[in-house]
């Protein structure tokens, strides 16, 4: 059985695996600070030598942004398109990591060994798994399976960008007849899930200016509109007492979830006890009319992302600045439009503006939120080779997070994706200390050379 | 005469008096960053070297935080106390200055000329024009005026710490007949003013904490409470729509203005759009019964002078942060106990507080209004003085800021304050590009020349 011979190849060369995925994540390619633009590119070039070593034909292509990775291997059957991103978050605050986040090592811990470092989770290990399958797949068969193009992009942490140009440009290379996208979790620690349903994302940062310097609220306290009362006053009404977003119309195009969905996800059993006691919290803080698993897969958001203004420093300074800054998104469902919903946002808060404020925008970007068609039969055999792997039965879930490319790969391509990810709750992506599994690299690798098995040839 | 002689001397010598202030704002005294604690030593120690070389009897006294500063002449007549500070604010943002704050120099602007950089106008280019006023009586009389002692303090930017034990320990000493207090402004650009109303001031600073570590909003949007969110809900609230503090019984120990001080004040003709002209500002933003005199001089206020939270960089970060900050102070009138109010505040936020919430406390602090009794035959020569400097007639009037050493002269000392300054509105004292008036400067060294004659000796 060849497959077998692949899951041993896989099980012996582990620990290099593990080798290979650090010396890619000490490159500390954070998109959204132009600081590591060439960290970005020397990702990018790592990504390319590591394709051409397996056998595909492998380039980095220039955007306005950073570069994207194209991998292609010509053979038998569906054409199948892999998608990762390259790209880490910023690591600040950085005081809060116990080491180096670009310093990667193994580390055990009461919950099993994992690999840790910015990027481990997020999504470098995850591409990896299925760079990894596709090297013990060659080493088994003497050649790559199938009909395959990789693709990789830099952006996928500061909004994208470069990729609707990208795709659009180049269509007819990236048109398969299949996405799989893996930058998603599992639904619990043993539990894998194909997700079906991923929220969109608007977001947006504005400046509330008043006088055209700081003051002295000893001199002008009292008489001086300060930019600090209008953005809590402003945004402090973003919430009703309900856990529901004021903006209006935000609600207008979201539908309600099926019902056999809702019953699929209630037989999940959901323990969000335990998942909000996992990061310190007790209590569910969104619409208390919906259900936690509701909350963060299937409603929408409003988030307060960043707020700045005045003195922060050390001590204490008596000032009226002129300005206060917010970051704010938005995580979206169904059929809200982005452009609609940042639009609302901006006039909202633009009615509520006193005299003597004038308004900066900067950054609005977004895109819809995603649900899959699930007929195609690859999800179904998707679903069998994870359950095969995990000794459990893989769920078909939805996905808070916005993971974009998804939307755009149907809009642009015409293409349907399936999202397969090995990551855990506690991998602490976007925060200090991120890590991934050695569990979810190991089985996440040998789950793709699975999946593979029953799609791909 | 005499006073004319010396009012020549001071003429002549004024490019020497400049040269000097601009030493003493080399010095980058910034008494609430630990950083500058030696500059504010070598600060303390450049005014002991000035004093002894006028012959008072000065040394720099050992405190907790920064040193005090004390200079004694003994001589005939009312022992006058002269007060000032040597610390100076913050200089953040940086970026907005024009040049090295602590490189000033002398400017030719379209108002004239001005001595630019930080601390000149607070409250080094104050506290350095009854110094040179000293410096030219002696050169003509031989010998310091009256029976004075200077007192000079290094906290008064960072809430003056050590002030309160040192004035206990020093009573004696420091005990005068009268103080003057040189810390304040014009009433308007050519007219003198005496204070003999200052707000008091209560400052603390609040975290409010959530999760134990920033969340990813994809992960725990909705569900995970923000403390963001919070936070803007809550201070959001701190002021309702016609401008009043909505803290529980902030306005209980607030006195109605004597009418016949309204009458004075009004007589004053303040030109409040000019005065919000200048900040770039047209609508006054406090309560909207008051006029903005009373705004800023006789009524309360809370001001947010401060709030972070979440990522605040470059690009975007999709992170629900796990706590959020802000520094909150409150200008305070009448009988307003600094106390109650920051119990009163601290009640209030906590009672707002969500489940899943802590919160923080750093650095609450306070002192109360003062008002002055203006029966010292003193204050009337003070005026008369001021009148003939300037060839308008002073006028008593109230001042927005706290200067809490009036109130700490009376409580602990036994003695009435006479506070004289010559500051201007558009000094941009605490903001970036600080700048003190050469006129100031000059006609306020001869101002002191003139209320010494009156009162000393």
């Amino acid at each position: 059985m060849t497959l077998e011979a692949v899951l041993s190849r896989i099980d012996e060369t582990l620990p290099d695996s593990c080798e290979r995925l650090m010396e890619l994540m000490r490159i500390p390619s954070i998109s959204t600070d132009p600081e590591f633009d060439a960290d970005c590119a020397q990702a990018a070039n790592w990504l390319v030598q590591e394709l051409k070593s397996l056998g595909f034909s492998a380039s980095s292509r220039p955007t306005p942004g950073h570069p994207m990775v194209i991998g292609r291997h010509t053979g038998p059957g569906r054409h199948i398109l892999f998608y990762g991103h390259y790209d880490v978050q910023p690591v600040d605050p950085l005081e809060l990591w116990a080491r180096d986040p670009f310093d990667p090592q193994i580390e055990e811990t009461p919950k099993g060994r994992v690999i840790r470092g910015r990027g481990a989770g997020d999504d470098k290990g995850q591409l990896m798994t299925f760079i990894e399958a596709c090297r013990a797949w060659k080493d088994v068969h003497g050649t790559l399976p199938g009909n395959l193009t990789i693709f990789f992009e830099g952006e996928e942490e500061s909004g994208s960008p470069s990729l609707i140009p990208f795709l659009e440009e180049n269509s007819e290379e990236l048109s398969a007849d299949l996405a799989l996208i893996c930058d998603t979790g599992m639904f619990a620690d043993e539990v894998p899930a194909i997700v079906t349903m991923l929220r969109g994302l608007a977001k947006i940062e504005f400046t509330i200016r008043a006088a055209n310097k700081d003051l002295h609220s000893g001199m002008f306290g009292g008489v001086a509109i300060n930019p600090i009362r209008v953005i809590t006053k402003i945004l402090g009404g973003l919430h009703d007492d309900q856990g529901r977003v004021t903006l209006p119309g935000f609600y207008d195009d979201v539908a309600e979830l099926p019902e056999a969905v809702a019953a699929q996800w209630q037989g999940l059993g959901f323990d969000h006890a335990a998942f909000l006691g996992g990061v310190g919290l007790t209590t569910p803080a969104g619409e208390v009319d919906r259900t936690p698993l509701e909350q963060i897969w299937s409603r929408p958001t409003a988030e307060i992302n960043g707020i700045w203004g005045g003195y922060t420093g050390a001590g204490f300074k008596t000032v009226l600045p002129a300005e206060a800054s917010a970051k704010v998104s938005f995580r979206l469902v169904s059929e809200q439009d982005p452009d609609k919903i940042l639009a609302s946002f901006k006039a909202w808060i633009a009615a509520q503006l006193p005299p003597d404020c004038e308004l900066v925008w900067t950054g609005p970007n977004g895109s819809p939120a995603a649900v899959m068609e699930i007929t195609d039969p690859a999800f179904e055999a998707t679903r069998e080779a994870l359950s095969e792997e995990w000794e459990r039965p893989a769920a078909f879930v939805g996905c808070g997070g916005s993971i974009p490319i998804a939307g755009y790969f149907k809009d642009i391509l015409g293409m349907d994706a399936m999202l397969v990810g090995f990551g855990k709750d506690d991998d602490q992506i976007h925060s200090p200390n991120e890590k991934y599994d050695l569990q979810s690299f190991h089985k996440g690798i040998r789950s793709w050379a699975r999946v593979l098995e029953r799609i791909a040839g």
